[in-house]
C-alpha cells in the first residue's frame, strides 16, 4: 500500500494512494501527529477512517517523513560499480580500505535537509561548485530495536520511500567526515510517498535517475553490496533504532562525479529519481 | 550565569545555579518547553520569576539539553597533541591528509546518546571492546544563522556546557565514517549545567579529565586548532544553524587510545570531566 502526506484545504493530511497513483483516500487523523511523524504516525495503528477521496492532482504532496526526529542515517559506497567510480574520481574521502568497503559506511544528514517532490534543490555557488545527485531507496523503520540480528531485521522495517542524497562533493572531501557536504539546506528530496514493506522486492527493485531526460543511473537493489538486513544489523549494533528512523541505503553508479569531466548539477536542471514499486521523485535545481 | 535542568518534586524544572554552585533558584516555566528544549527554552526570553530556592543536593540534575532536536555536531582532531596521538595510534580513519586536518572534521552523534551527570556509560562487550573517553567543551547555539562569518560567529553562541564524547574506537575505524562508533547508547554524558557565553574565556579555559582520580587529559581551549568562530563558520556554510544546536568542539590529548597499550574504559571506572568556569561532569562506567 502507498501512503502520502500532503496539504489539502489548508491542513496537513495523510492518506492512502490508489494503485493507479491518481487518487488519495484522506484519513481522519489529528494533524499534529502527521506534522510530527509523517507516515510513521500510522505505525502500530489501525487504518483510520476515510473522510473523502480526492484526485491526486488536487493535493500538494509533502515528504512522507517531512521532519525525521533525528538525522537521517545514510550508507556510502554500497553498490560495486559506484564504489569503483567514486574511487576513480579522486574524491573518495571515506578512508575505507580498498575500493569496496569491509563494513557499511554510515554517516548522517540533518533532518532539516528534507524537501518534498517538486521543491527546488538550491545551489549556493558561494558554498559549493560541485553538487551531485544520488538516487537511493530509503528504509522507514517501524519498530524499536537494538542489536537486531540480520534474521530479524526486516521485521523492523515499516516501509520504503525514495530519496535523493544530494551531496556537495567539494565539502565532502574538504571536511573528511561527510556531515557538512551531505547536510546542506534542501539536500534531501524525499517522496513522492512511502510504500509498505510488502510492496518491495528487495532482490529486484530498479533504481534510476535522469538529469533533464538523460538516464544517468540505472541499477537495481539486488546489486547492493550490503543488503538491508546487514545495514540494519550494523546500525543497531549498540544503537537503539526507533520507529520513524529513515535509512538511505546508498546510490548506484552514474553520479556526476563518476564522469570525466564531472557532470555536476546546475541551476535549471531537473532531477528525476524513480524506484520500481514506489514512484517518481522530481526536483528542479535552482540558484540559492 | 549558570543554568541547570533538574527533576524536583516530580517535575522537570529549570533554574539558576548560584555562584557557589550549591543552590538553585527554580524558575516559573512551563514544563513542556523545558523537556523539549532544556536550557535553550531561555533563549530570547526574559528570566522567569523564581518560585523557590533549594539546595542543589535536593535536586536530580539532568543534562542541560536533555534531547537536542537533531544530532549533536562534533569536531574531530581539534587539538594538536591529540591529532598526533590519534595518528600514532593507527586508529585514525578520518581520511584527513596529514596529522593536522586542513579543515574542521565534522561528524555527529545521535541526540538519544545524551545522559545526565551521574548516569552510567554502558559498555556492551558484545558490541565494542575499545571504548574511550573524550573531554570536550560544547557550544549551545542561541540564534538562527546560515553562512555565518567568523566575525559574527560568537554572537550566535548562547552558552557552553561540558560533554564527554564517548567513542567505540573499533567501530569508529570499522565503519570509516564515525556515526556508529560515536552514537552508541549512553555515549554523550552532558552537564552538570550550562553557562552563558560571557562566563567563558575561550582563550584560556582549562579542559581536564580524570579516570579514577588519574589525570589523563589536561589542556586548554586556547590550544584548539580550529577556534569556535572557525567551527561555527564551517558548519553554517550552507547549513542553517538553529537555537539549541549543540556543537562539541573536540578533545585534547590523553585519551585511552593514545597510550601504549591503550587504556580503554572498563566497568567500575569513574570518568570525571572538568571545564574551568563551568563545572564537573562525572559518570560511572557499567556493563550493559
Amino acid at each position: 500500500m502507498k501512503f502520502a502526506v500532503f496539504n489539502l484545504k489548508g491542513r496537513t493530511q495523510l492518506g492512502r494512494v490508489n494503485e493507479a497513483g491518481n487518487a488519495i483516500e484522506c484519513f481522519d487523523m489529528p494533524e499534529a501527529s502527521i506534522v510530527r511523524d509523517g507516515v510513521a504516525a500510522l505505525i502500530d495503528q489501525p487504518l483510520p477512517k476515510v473522510t473523502e477521496t480526492v484526485p491526486i492532482s488536487e493535493v500538494e504532496l509533502l515528504a512522507p517523513v517531512p521532519r525525521p526526529s533525528r538525522n537521517i542515517f545514510c550508507v556510502g559506497k554500497n553498490y560495486h560499480e559506484h564504489a569503483k567510480e567514486f574511487a576513480a574520481s579522486g574524491f573518495d574521502s571515506s578512508a575505507a580500505k580498498g575500493t569496496v568497503p569491509e563494513a557499511p559506511i554510515v554517516f548522517s544528514k540533518l533532518p532539516e535537509t528534507v524537501v518534498k517532490t517538486g521543491a527546488p534543490i538550491l545551489i549556493d555557488a558561494s558554498v559549493s561548485t560541485a553538487i551531485d545527485y544520488e538516487a537511493e531507496l530509503a528504509v522507514i523503520i517501524g519498530k524499536t530495536g537494538r542489536n537486531v540480528s540480520k534474521e530479524d531485521a526486516l521485521s523492523h522495517v515499516w516501509g520504503y520511500t525514495v530519496v535523493n542524497d544530494v551531496t556537495a562533493r567539494d565539502l565532502q572531501g574538504h571536511h573528511s567526515q561527510w556531515l557538512i557536504g551531505k547536510s546542506q539546506d534542501t539536500f534531501c528530496p524525499m517522496g513522492p510517498w512511502a510504500v509498505t514493506a510488502d510492496d518491495i522486492d528487495l532482490s529486484d527493485t530498479p533504481v534510476k535517475c535522469w538529469i533533464n531526460d538523460e538516464l544517468r543511473q540505472d541499477s537495481n537493489t539486488g546489486l547492493l553490496i550490503f543488503d538491508i538486513p546487514t545495514i540494519i544489523a550494523a546500525i543497531s549494533n549498540g544503537i537503539t533504532l526507533q520507529p520513524g528512523d529513515v535509512i538511505a541505503t546508498g546510490t548506484p553508479a552514474g553520479v556526476g562525479i563518476g564522469f570525466n569531466p564531472p557532470k555536476y548539477l546546475q541551476p535549471g536542471d531537473k532531477v528525476r529519481v524513480e524506484i520500481g514499486g514506489i514512484g517518481t521523485l522530481e526536483n528542479p535545481v535552482e540558484a540559492y
